[in-house]
């Protein structure tokens, strides 16, 4: 099941609006399929593992991260090809949640005569496939917010000058995290500021996360590294209801997408931007800030992961925070994130949190 | 010489302003004496580990971390105490700098027929014995800056509020840093806002840092911590010239050591300040805040070690910040420090930084 946690983690990022599932089969102690969820949702990990299984499937025992899909979808179901295989066992680490399956690819398997184990290396299982559930479940896409500071916590000087706080090897570490996700997430600000490409660069990846940038206004400049490439890597941009049509229409024939969202107060409101993002088919996203946009998605309790990068160096009260304001009254409710791991990248430390149980 | 350097790092805050020495005698390869610089500052290493050796001492060889002295200061000098001892090889750390001494020690034993070795775990022993150093060759103590923040960086709500930001588990860990200085050292804004006793607690501690309090006009409330157990353990006031004579001496009532300082625009000038605690003896000094005394140590390129505790949560940017103004310009200017290392303390990470080569 490890083998089959790591398979099903190749599909990270790439395999969106499906979960990224792994699957092994073992015949006689020795492994004859290896499979994973492919680029784009398809094919399926299950139907991927039989193949290179072939005729050894026969009896063999299928290690699979998810319940295998009882419905047929875009795919025929893959309860219905492990059973056509003459697989003897399967073991599963999570009941799926989708309405569509949700324990009736069990049913099925079961009403085949296959023996089936679910439960094993539940909680792994669930960390990996957190984006998929949430989506199914609360109809977001899981959030990871990353930031990086100085000593202090400031993201550029006064005068805006921010490259680099942070040094070469957190950069890399950084590109390698945009690419498990689904989309990179900023705000408008960042775009203006920094005129990022957010792309994957130099780590060998062939499909980019799709780059969503949130504006309430609209407000972006049409000179920039993002509407130059918007024809080969997706843009998406999140706007209020009261984006300029010209604007709009514009981005549009740039090739981005163009998502409207509710306001809260002056704001893009943090949850129906996650809601509609979800609705698009994203189930794991990777924010980069601003200070603003970093600020509502935590004081809305929307962040399930928080990574830092901070550099050995002081900037003082006159830098950007990395955090905007987020109208705490009491140190009880700031939002708590308890530690994965830290660890140095390059000159720069890296800490991972996730979500507290609360 | 590695033994000889953990046995001087226990007299790190004890002994100041003496050096934390540490000695070992070996005898036909067995350890025969060990001693280290004791509370106070005397004996030093050397006659106590000559007194543990006895006769066993003639024909050895002590490892020493810095050059026996050969002056006679409070003790006789400890390279006649060798002499004598009919030590047969003497292998150092590191020549000591202060004038009195400064290869004379060596030259007293090379002249009665000892072996000297020079350099054995030098830069261990500079990392050691740095505050002494820094005391002799520029009048001023060794500088360790803590700062205890949010995962943005902040030290407190807007309405103050700061206790706990980080867990017990990390206070733990400053107890344990405090001891190992000779003073710990705060901004008045701290002193008031907190009314904290700046003692070791907990750890089975004898001998208490002294505490220095930052204060330009003096205004510290008299019913405090500090001024209810300035009898018992050392209390320094650094004031400006300005303050109130009042105050000076309803301080120097309570026992109180007052010392004024230079002012630098509006504040205790931290040059000046740290010239003053280095006349004063102090070779270690533990600074914990506040933001606008911790940004002036900083802007001044006065700090050498950097230690952050960061707790996952998050306050925003109406929080107080953890460093103060620093009137920077540009990124190149920020002082830059040295990743030494990164752990996980309790729920809160520990990482701490050497002041970078320039």
């Amino acid at each position: 099941m490890a083998l089959a946690l790591s398979l099903g983690r190749r599909g990270q990022g790439l395999c969106w609006p499906n979960p990224a599932v792994g699957c092994v089969i073992v015949k006689d102690g020795r492994i004859v399929g290896r499979g994973w969820t492919q680029p784009g949702g398809r094919p399926h990990a299950e139907p991927v593992a039989l193949a290179q299984a072939g005729e050894a499937a026969r009896g063999a025992t299928a290690y699979v991260t998810l319940e295998p899909c009882s419905h047929h979808g875009k795919s025929p179901p893959c309860s219905q090809a492990l059973i056509d295989a003459g697989v003897a066992r399967v073991v599963c680490a999570l009941q799926d949640s989708d309405p569509r399956v949700s324990g009736q690819g069990f049913d099925m398997l079961r009403a085949a005569g296959i023996e089936v184990t679910v439960g094993v290396m539940a909680e792994e299982a669930a960390q990996d496939l957190a984006g998929f559930f949430l989506k199914v479940e609360q109809g977001r896409p899981l959030v990871t917010l990353k930031l990086a500071s100085s000593f202090d916590g400031r993201i550029a000087t006064a005068t805006g000058e921010s490259k680099w706080i942070t040094g070469p090897h957190a950069r890399r570490a950084v590109h390698a995290m945009r690419a498990r996700h689904d989309a990179v997430l900023v705000g408008a600000g960042t775009a203006r500021a920094d005129d990022p490409s957010l792309t994957v660069r130099d780590i060998g990846v062939d499909r980019q996360p799709v780059r969503v940038v949130v504006s309430r206004h609209l407000d972006l400049p049409l000179m920039s590294q993002l509407a130059r490439t918007a024809k080969d890597v997706p843009v998406w941009l999140c706007h209020g209801p009261s984006a300029d049509i010209e604007r709009i229409r514009a981005w549009e024939g740039l090739g981005a997408k163009l998502i409207p969202c509710a306001l809260h107060g002056m704001q893009i409101d943090a949850g129906d931007l996650l809601q509609q993002l979800g609705a698009a088919g994203l189930t794991r996203v990777f924010c980069e800030g601003g200070s603003a946009l970093s600020a509502s998605l935590l004081a809305d309790d929307l962040v399930d992961e928080l990574i830092g990068f901070t550099a050995g160096l002081a900037i003082g009260a006159e830098g950007l925070p990395s955090l905007g304001a987020m109208g705490l009254d009491r140190l009880a409710q700031a939002p708590r994130f308890q530690l994965a791991e830290t660890c140095p990248v390059g000159a720069d430390i890296m800490h991972r949190w996730t979500r507290a149980l609360r």
